[in-house]
């Protein structure tokens, strides 16, 4: 694995970097928005950009760290508020990043609701404010140590993470815009045919397919037909707890031998532990487990036997790594879940996973149905091959910040009009008649 | 915090030294023998020497990082078989060196029995035999990198690690051998003149009675003579398990409000389960949860309120921490066990408590039975004041190996003839009438 051109190793003598050495001079919080195709899932579809923050972390030793989060408005507010917070802290204490974060959070009584983007609900402010600030914290630890993040973390035990084709029911194109390149996938054989478009491109070997978007019947003969034409990948499906309890205990007894995990089938820990007592197969969570507050009773009911973490809300990469001891101690499987994303997000993922022995599946990744000549790191390091990221290896998380992708995503981000996500308005301005229910069949 | 004059700092440039291109190219296992005096314990009185193992980690960097541990036979045996396989082995990788010891002790069928020292049964071989290695390994990456362990570990939350001075029945002196400076102590009275000299010498702020020696209500009534004495100093008592759940639940409400935790009363999950239903205050345990398979029983159970970490079974120092997001995440307070130990290990002690946020209780530690011209480190860094330990400032564990006092205490160790703590058999050469029971009340 050889380490980027691109990337420049800018280290310092370390007897002047140890603790207390560094100071956090500043952060720089860009948001940014990026072409996202029509995905449909339970809750409407994804409008026409996706939203997310870049943070930059500057320090006085020279060097800055990056971060990427989401970038919903009242997430926006939390981050800058964290911000101010971090101004000369040690970006070498992670504890101290953490205190700060979660002191500046409880003494804010402006900002309601939680900021969080897309369909994870529940899981922890202070965590989700914490993720790109702690992120970039180990960033800078890398890059002035001269060593990987996923060595911070304890080393890379694979050379390169797999990763799982993530299948979507989606429109040709935006209404009133033109098809884009994936084109329809509304049945079977458009499922299929997308399949095979990611497996051929990316070498993906394991699928997942979002579904609770059409009748449960047909998303299951989806996965059939994916069985079908791909014998030996693992499959999944996550219909984002759209079903009900009997609704998820008939399509997984049809799914049981076919499927390597049911995602989220239904909602609430109870409804999962019911599910979980009455189908032969692995469940599998990003919904009713998303904060440490939900394992002790999800563990107590039953409720999974597979978590996705997800370093954006389980409070950095440090944190998800306490969550994969627990996974381990526990018994339960770990995966790892995905929102739209950027570079600085997919590098964050790699050495997290690289550094996890008991990641025990492909992750998920969102990254095929981004364009390519969209991105704010500078190209070259990150690329999938045989469906998997090789771990970079420079210092940090070994990926640059392209500053003139920035700044066109920054510009898109101030021209889109969007301020936060909002899956089931778009879906509504198109469908007037489309009704958010939980569980819907 | 001062980092000591004879700490020298000695870092190659940092390009060089990341991960996959620093290798270990051996290991010296040295056991050592160090004067203890007559302690007495539920399962017999304290030998008078005190075994340890010190582990070198030699690397192709020139660096050599330090670990201790345990100095049984069969303990010293898995040492040198995990050696072997640590060879080549890239210090920066922890995760690496878990597996290869894991596959090393696996493959291994020559060593029956467990190997560990003194009164916790049932952690995890493969945990107790790594932790050294990984102390070591901390320690040289943290010598290679320039930053202490505690900043590889998250970095300290405090600049001093307070510990509980820790009070033993004690006879006068080994029989056979001169009186001790300590003297006898075997009543309320001695107790107390005991703690009195551990606070006024090293200022412990917080007190521990080993106890599961003598008559269940004259233990109570040296807490009850401790509180009068000092009435501010929090106050704990552990019989190791020598009360049965009745006398538990009695000497329990005896001490209701006396009390800041009471630790291991009674054998067993379910038995401390059973106390903790029936008593009014924190019980903790380093006895019925002793590694990461005791942990869900135990949490389902509801059998303790206060876990005691131990790097020394717990797999090291990134393990332990794992165990304090486990309690963090499972409303479990943390505190920190001890056995007889030397220098290496309070380092490593005091780094791990530094980097601990929620560590909610004063450590325990028998420094203070140790002689004080034993040691295998060079002195000046590590003192107490205040009853609470420095966080060495230099890089790795911030101490270095003293050879004069190495080459002392392991020709001890060849003299003293022992080779495995006996704390029973040694009781009944003494007095052959002796039996053990558990629950002895
Ligand atoms: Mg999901
Ligand atoms: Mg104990």
């Amino acid at each position: 694995m050889p380490v980027s051109e691109t990337v420049p190793v800018s280290v310092p003598a370390p007897s002047a970097v140890h603790s207390g050495q560094v100071a956090i001079t500043g952060v720089t919080i860009t948001p940014v928005a990026f072409a996202d195709p029509p995905l449909l899932n339970a809750v409407g579809v994804h409008e026409p950009f996706a939203l997310r923050a870049i943070v930059q972390v500057h320090t006085d030793a020279g060097v800055t760290g990056l971060g990427e989060t989401y970038g919903d408005e009242g997430h926006l507010a939390r981050l800058r508020l964290a911000a101010q917070a971090l101004a000369g802290a040690d970006p070498f204490s992670t504890n101290e990043l953490r205190s700060r974060v979660a002191r500046a959070l409880v003494a804010d009584t402006t900002l309601g609701g939680h900021g969080m983007s897309g369909m994870v609900t529940g899981s922890s402010t202070a965590d989700r404010v914490l993720s790109p600030f702690e992120v970039a914290a180990l960033d800078i630890q890398g890059r002035l140590l001269g060593v990987p993040v996923s060595t911070l973390l304890g080393g890379a035990v694979r050379e390169a993470v797999p990763f799982s084709g993530y299948l979507f029911y989606k429109w040709a194109g935006h209404p009133g815009h033109a098809e884009d390149s994936w084109g329809e996938a509304l049945d079977p054989a458009g499922i299929v045919a997308q399949a095979r478009t990611m497996v051929d491109g990316y070498g993906f070997t394991a699928l997942k397919l979002k579904a609770g978007v059409f009748d449960p019947d047909a998303e299951a003969e989806a996965i059939e037909a994916l069985r079908a034409e791909f014998p030996g990948l693992p499959l999944r499906i996550d219909p984002n707890a759209a079903w009900g309890v009997e609704t998820s205990v008939r399509i997984g007894k049809r799914l049981e031998g076919v499927l390597e995990y049911l995602e989220d089938p239904t909602p609430g820990i109870a409804g999962m532990a019911e599910v979980r007592r009455r189908v032969e197969m692995p469940l599998a969570t990003n919904m009713c487990v998303v904060s440490f507050n939900d394992l002790p009773p999800a563990i107590a009911a039953g409720a999974v036997d597979v978590v996705l973490s997800d370093h954006h809300f389980w409070g950095g990469l440090r944190r998800s790594q306490t969550l994969g001891g627990i996974a381990e101690t526990f018994g339960l499987g770990l995966s790892m879940h995905s929102n739209s994303h950027l570079g600085i997000s997919l590098a964050a993922m790699v050495h997290l996973a690289a550094a996890t022995p008991n990641l025990d599946y492909a992750c998920d990744t969102h990254w095929p149905w981004k364009n390519a000549d969209e991105d704010i790191v500078v190209p070259g390091v990150l690329g999938f091959r045989d469906g998997a990221v090789a771990v970079p290896t420079g210092p940090g998380l070994g990926i640059e910040l392209d500053q003139d992708g920035l700044e066109k995503l920054h510009r898109q981000y101030l021209d889109c009009g969007l301020r936060s996500r909002d899956d089931t308005g778009y879906m509504q301005r198109i469908h007037p008649g489309y009704e958010l229910r939980s569980p819907r069949w």
